[in-house]
């Protein structure tokens, strides 16, 4: 049985962004050695997203839009009591989801041809990061 | 430690259309002989869930129109911009989510009394499939 | 390879609830002693969800209202029709999901600094539970 950890580490320029990590994925399986097992990759922070769908520019605008007007910015969240202004960024973590886990079948990611792991930051400009655990023989 | 992975097929007739793979997942976990460990059922598309839930037709269409009304088709999205025309399918799959990982314990999925396993499809009429992947001993 | 199962029980005083339960995940996971491997929350009802974010009182409670405004109580679902008056947490169920699987790093949960694990009710007042599952070495 082998376990694999690694963390991977963002400090995006703007507020929200959203990043392709899928390479970054592929390259901890590799170092794992794992042939079969899962991959688990999980935000460390509750105001960023991790999600597989399309590496296609138009739908991440999309993708944006939706997420501000189901849980726009800019409103008078109870949270910003606190001194925080982005209680936005925790809605948007619930809605997509802080994490997925892809299979592994013979060495590689068992993902279907269009689908691509993303790294969603709600609430960036700040060093943030995601871990990556393999767990297979 | 063994693993089994095994492909759902599914090549629905209407557009939208949600389907029990309860006893699909309980037959691949037979097959599999683990009797500990976890069975992960993930959809390999970006416009197609998974999701544990129930059973009743009733909810199923309120489930629908839920998903219609948060993300509905006919919009004007940006993705369309490639010639796609499922920028509504994509979101809904961001919504409800690609995948669920159930216990296995004494050789059963360890579900409660209501929750059954559903393929949602929100942009079918083509081939599209499910990967089941069981891990344990 | 070890394996570990728990069942947390809960029954709110009120209909919708938010509780912490990282203190018991971390107590079920000490118990397995399990030091490398991954422990999997999740929810056995299709009107709870379990999810990671914020203790942070103002927040819930935002949380709520969203919930509340995305997936309202009080209207007339189909799944009113079987005598239910759930169908709202069948949603809010479907909205934040009802599982969590948290990588487990030399015997502790690799959670990020700010990341809670939480049970969230929507239609309590009754006996419900979660699974905790760890498997690993």
């Amino acid at each position: 049985m082998k376990f694999y950890t690694d963390y991977l580490w963002f400090n995006t320029s703007r507020r929200r962004e959203f990043i392709n990590i899928t390479h970054e994925v592929k390259s901890a399986l590799k170092k794992s050695g794992i042939q079969e097992g899962m991959i688990l990759v999980s935000a460390m922070h509750i105001t960023a997203s991790v999600y597989v769908n399309d590496a296609e520019s138009g739908l991440i605008q999309d993708i944006e839009d939706w997420l501000q007007k189901l849980a726009p910015d800019g409103m008078n969240y109870r949270h910003h009591g606190t001194g925080e202004v982005n209680g936005d960024a925790h809605l948007k973590n619930l809605l997509v989801g802080h994490q997925v886990i892809i299979p592994v079948t013979k060495g590689e990611l068992d993902l279907g041809p269009w689908q691509q792991v993303y790294y969603a930051e709600f609430d960036g400009q700040r060093r943030k990061r995601v871990v990556v655990k393999a767990i297979g023989e």
